[in-house]
């Protein structure tokens, strides 16, 4: 298992820096949620549930940080802590369902001991972090119902414990299949600009003693014609309500190699992954990061830094390419409706926008 | 314009060191033929074109520095630099071409004194040099025909100036097109893992006064999605008789999203690319690289070194999904047959496979 993340009785969040895997596994320990939003923004941090974790506890130490006992000043200094992790990425949907949820225990308790509110959020955020942990597990489950005996699967960017609270969700597939005995060999995208795939997933498939072979992103169409690949797997950012995916740029070329090929293409993701407010994927926002992560690597220049630059963090896999989404629940296959997953999510997002709503008033 | 590449009179080969760029611009000087095969090992002499003009310069050298009276170890020093060539680069067949009309002329005139011979070859490379920059005129003109008045272009890999000996093919189009006036704008795939497009299509890009956006290679299938690309040009290294198109690793994928989007996919080439001795593009040997290549960067580790790595350096793509191919004589529509074009290339390999066969006897 690898310790990517802990929130200490010290009230500091430790971690794994993540961009400097795998030639150097160094820790990195703050008490300021400032540093946690630096972290997120670096990629120091990184991976769509992992985010949300991070946030949790983010908003625990900025509310431990608090030192006044004036109620309406903590009022203030805990809402714009919420509005900094809200502005620290824009298209993981995990960031906003874990701050929703400390937002709805804050309201709740809002006329609670400064102490009380800070451990009841706490609470919360060990209560994400750990249903993170048994999402992934069933995910894995579910997900390696649909892997063979023996079987090439290639995978995108990084979506195992270094990305979630748990076993990870399109490379916990992998190692839920593999504890099960199944005989896998696995394609490693290795994820431009910043090598997810390259540093982090053969890093994990290295712990789960996984075989793969590294290969650049353009390579996996050649791989798929050669008929090397059996499946697709993916994890998710977002994932709007007709299951429209946002996930890692890159995606949607796989999706319709994928498409061409006539290969499954899978996508892995919690339910929190799934933005019901959302109807197609066209309306979710794409994150554009900074042109240095192309035009250099490792603060090495490749290029000339004004050379123009397009670099999307994520694109758009349209429903229609995806194959099946695997969730904690089930299986889902289209026309993507995510039946009572829906319902219930529904009803607990209308429950925080009326606590929402009378704050506001 | 670029001096990419020069004898000169003191019987030197001086080159642009095309790993430095764009970021150094060194001229590398050598009279020693092992040294320009060394730089067509290490790619500071690339592109298919340009190799094939390299080596029959290189021929020039190894003859030039051969030292004694001896004419049977002459031949001997003749035939052991030409194969020494023809194991430089497996893929591209612009080097076998150039190769082959080197040793043709050597054949012919095998009993002349070793200073005319020298001069012959001397003559010949100079002409293979100037006919690959006519062919490379001619193929702009013929391409820039298929370019509308404002149009986006999505190019991958370099196949401007510093590929040829001319102009370029697929860049040579480009720049053509822009010459006419037209309204042109690029999408530059930056072609991991040696970034080509990143470091060298941009620079010839700069200096063509052409706009452009670099763009990782994962992120042009998201592009066409948007409608924002209007064609895609590529070069290629080795064409089969029946249209098969060997190219730069990540072109396959980029015809596959062309035919899903619905967008041509053009190729740009000279005549001595194409292998009439070949049928069918899979009989082509692809060339597989170090796994450095991609697990390091400008020298700088990505990854770990023994991670396992598949690092083809071209994939092939299959001529149903090929839209024309344009050479010096034309543009071809498929079927592909290659007409004229056969018949003349065929009837000169002939004619030297003929002086070879008498040459073993």
């Amino acid at each position: 298992m690898i310790d990517t993340l802990e929130y200490t009785n010290k009230h500091e969040l430790v971690f794994l820096d993540q961009t400097l895997l795998p030639l150097k596994e160094k820790y990195v320990s703050v008490k300021d949620y400032k540093d946690v939003i630096d972290a997120i923004i670096s990629l120091k941090i990184r991976g769509a549930p992992l985010i949300g974790i991070a946030a949790a506890y983010g908003v625990v130490m900025g509310v431990h940080c608090f030192k006044s006992e004036n109620r309406k000043n903590f009022e203030i200094h805990f809402y714009k802590i919420i509005e900094s992790f809200r502005h620290s990425r824009p298209t993981a949907r995990n960031l906003f369902y874990a701050l929703d949820r400390m937002l709805k225990v804050f309201e709740e308790n809002r006329d609670k001991e400064f102490e009380q509110i800070e451990e009841l959020l706490l609470r919360e955020a060990d209560a994400i972090y750990d249903e993170d942990a048994e999402m992934c597990n069933r995910i894995g489950v579910n997900g390696a119902e649909l892997i063979g005996e023996k079987m090439n699967i290639l995978t995108h960017c990084n979506t195992g414990e270094l990305a979630t609270g748990g076993i990870g969700t399109a490379l916990g597939i992998i190692a839920t299949a593999k504890k099960q005995g199944k005989d896998l060999f696995v394609y490693v995208d290795e994820t431009r600009p910043l090598m997810q795939g390259a540093r982090l997933t053969t890093f994990e498939l290295d712990k789960l003693d996984i075989e793969y072979d590294l290969i650049i992103d353009s390579m996996a169409a050649n791989l798929m014609k050669e008929a090397q690949v059996d499946c697709v797997i993916v994890g998710a950012d977002r994932i709007a309500s007709n299951g429209d995916v946002v996930n890692k740029v890159g995606s949607y070329s796989l999706a319709v190699n994928c498409a061409y090929h006539k290969i499954p293409f899978y996508v892995a993701a919690p339910g929190s992954t799934i933005d019901f407010e959302i109807e197609f994927g066209d309306e979710i926002k794409i994150e554009e990061r900074d042109s240095t992560e192309v035009t250099r690597i490792k603060g090495e220049r490749i290029t000339d830094d004004d050379v123009p630059v397009m670099n999307p963090a994520f694109d758009l896999v349209p429903a229609n390419l995806v194959t099946a989404i695997i969730t904690e629940y089930k299986v889902h296959y289209p026309p993507y409706n995510f039946g009572g997953l829906k319902h219930m999510f529904s009803s607990y997002i209308q429950a925080l926008r009326k606590d929402e709503s009378e704050v506001e008033e």
